[in-house]
């Protein structure tokens, strides 16, 4: 019935209006296709995807390599979108290549607990739906975001035997026996950590373990003071995620993380927690706009503040970049509900669309208007983006002005890409 | 500084505006006391509890059980806040009391899971501090409660050594095994039981054999809604909660479950997560009333309409009435992200709070008006309250009118009361 062309539009870099400096945005290179892509007519299914390799630290000697995941997990989402997949299939499949990469802090290489075992999060939501899956602290699962989709698909079906509700969140043996059940690939939690993970593993405990040596004697809250100096360590916040929005207009979002290093068995953080991980709604007769967020950092920051949602529901304000903006100061760094913390850390990318409202070059044509931002108050963010027209993906690791203060600052950008799909 | 005087005044019955029908209140009787307590200057600690035995269906025959744990539970509440506890203390106490209780689906006496085992969620949200814990899935401790309050209390002391962030979620053997790290009682599974549950759990494992056996032959469409009749049968639903406030005007509220009869095992309801089993917020610039919210039903429903948390936004409104009902209809019963769902099981109890605005008899008397309503679209719900002047609490088992449809139609009560403190 529809034939889709998809078209990358106009592109404008968003100034880091934290700090009125700005780094030259990569989205400035998109607009250099718009004019020669408007007006095709491609039939293809499509869409776009923007992902993150995580709100934290990304060294510079790694960068290639969390470009390269990025540029991959867009490829896989880009790949279902133009096979005709939904939004949520797409953003699942992204997840799986991030969650894949040993150099994120997801599923593969993920961090290790205080016991030295990896206990994964994640979660998905459909914004056509609105239904939601969620797995928290769950072990030898090679990719937990695939029990979460599997999770909302089930979910999707209605009721089980006698009446009973499906369950929307699992936690820890029983999320790992179900996903069992239902056929999803184990991995042996062994296999699952890698020689950067276990080293990782070893310089923390020392670390710990001589922090505590030089607190003895101290009272406990000069303990706990003190061992402050060390937070946000490499490395340490790297959960994943994506959003995605198909030539349907439909959006979806995902997010999938190892959680802290160091954290106690059971921890369960923003990625398997419901409006603080992800969150995507389709347009309605309440909101204008289709969005979705997926967020990264410090679970339990993201968690009191409700990161996503409070994200999603911001974006129906006009301005999506001045929208972002406060929402990242008055609803994160600025919350009543962290007033207690000295930084904020966290990063959010967001997407959200409507239809054009400018009239089409013909009767055939429908547009959908992408709008897409990052924002983090972590030292950096990675992220990734493409529309199923490009060739491959852009990436771009976003990094706070020199001199400012992570947890105190934040940096925030974006572009817009218009999408085009031609109605037979 | 603070000699305090609490005192009940002013209290209306509401109207059950769904049906254009009401059962007398019992609230009504409170107003008897109030001119002859007003004017009396008591130094007392106080302030005021309100509990909830679940929102699902409470048999006639059982209404006496039900009705004497939420009056226990209010004692014991009152007693703290007598003692000059804060509200966060008198919460937890009070949920202590209903976990106890082999009546309701919390601590002992909860419902059994599939594999015949007991796994508990909970939470705690102080809305001084607004700190927040919660465990999920939680097996072999006495009183889930008492591991989130442990997890807020901890949480607020800041973080822990070598700059790790406390965690506020915990869930399975981890959550267990922190527990009693930190001295909380376990308790085996098996002397967590009782009879009933027990008597439950085969009586529904035959229930379901009998549905599957019955269902073979169909495919799973059919399956799953044939099995739908079977819902919201007796004694599945009855999370338990309260919400207080002290005479300093904090709030508290918090929430307890043994979850779905049959679940999965390792799935967590809606009382381990954060908005949607319980919130509480106190007054700050951007709010002037004070609210306190706890859950009871479907935890799949009250998680995916973030219930605490939409029925405390909407406490801000001026007509506390008005607002819930609203909530209820439109963020709940009506709500887009249950479009699939043809009932729509849940409850509330919320309260808020405010300065009183009158003129005061004299320059040291300060008053608190405290606002206390209960709505369930469930068969009944068990509700009690009392302030610190009571000698005891006030019990009532709401009921939707006779010929309405669970999961479609919702009741709706609460009353007024006005606390004075006399400040020296």
């Amino acid at each position: 019935m529809i034939g889709l062309s998809s078209n990358v539009g106009v592109m404008e870099s968003l100034k880091n209006s934290a700090e009125e400096q700005q780094p030259s945005s990569p989205l400035n290179s998109w607009s250099k296709n718009q004019d020669s892509c408007r007006n095709h007519k491609q039939k293809l299914a499509g869409g776009f995807v923007l992902v993150h390799a995580g709100a934290g630290y990304h060294s510079e000697s790694k960068a290639k390599e969390y470009k390269h995941v990025c540029k991959r997990a867009c490829q896989r989402a880009v790949d279902r979108l133009k096979a005709g997949a939904l939004a949520v299939e797409a953003v699942a499949a992204a997840l799986v290549e991030l969650e894949d990469s040993p150099f994120t802090n997801a599923g593969m290489g993920s961090n290790l607990n205080l016991s030295g075992e990896i206990e994964c999060d994640a979660s998905i939501m459909d914004g056509k739906t609105l239904h939601y899956g969620a797995v928290g602290a769950i072990s030898g699962i090679k990719n937990p975001v695939l029990v979460a989709n599997r999770l909302l698909n089930e979910a999707q079906k209605g009721k089980l035997s006698a009446g009973r509700i499906p369950p929307c969140f699992l936690v820890g043996r029983g999320a790992h026996d179900w996903a069992v059940s239902h056929g999803i690939p184990q991995c042996p939690s062994e296999k699952m950590a890698t020689k950067f993970s276990l080293s990782a593993y070893k310089r923390n405990k020392r670390k710990m373990e001589l922090a505590e040596k030089m607190d003895q004697g101290h009272n406990q809250t000069k303990k706990r003071r003190q061992s402050c100096e060390n937070e946000n360590g490499p490395g340490c916040l790297d959960t994943v995620g994506a959003v995605v929005v198909d030539l349907e207009g439909n959006v979806a979002a995902a997010v999938s993380s190892g959680g802290l290093a160091m954290k106690h068995p059971g921890r369960v953080g923003q990625a398997a927690h419901y409006g603080c991980g992800c969150w995507a709604e389709n347009a309605c007769n309440m909101n204008p706009y289709s969005t979705a967020v997926s967020t990264s950092g410090c679970g339990e920051h993201l968690i009191r503040t409700m990161l996503a949602r409070e994200c999603s529901a911001a974006m129906q304000s006009e301005d999506a970049h001045q929208a972002l903006l406060e929402a990242m100061q008055n609803k994160f760094i600025s919350s009543p509900f962290l007033a207690s913390e000295d930084r904020v850390l966290g990063g959010v990318i967001v997407l959200r669309c409507c239809r054009c409202v400018e009239a089409p070059p013909s009767q055939n044509i429908q547009g959908i208007l992408v709008e897409f931002l990052w924002s983090h108050t972590t030292e950096s963010m990675c992220v990734g983006y493409m529309s199923a027209q490009d060739s491959k993906a852009k990436t771009h690791i976003s990094r706070l002005p020199p001199g400012t203060v992570p947890g105190q600052c934040l940096a925030i950008e974006g572009g817009v890409c218009r999408l085009m799909s031609v109605v037979e």
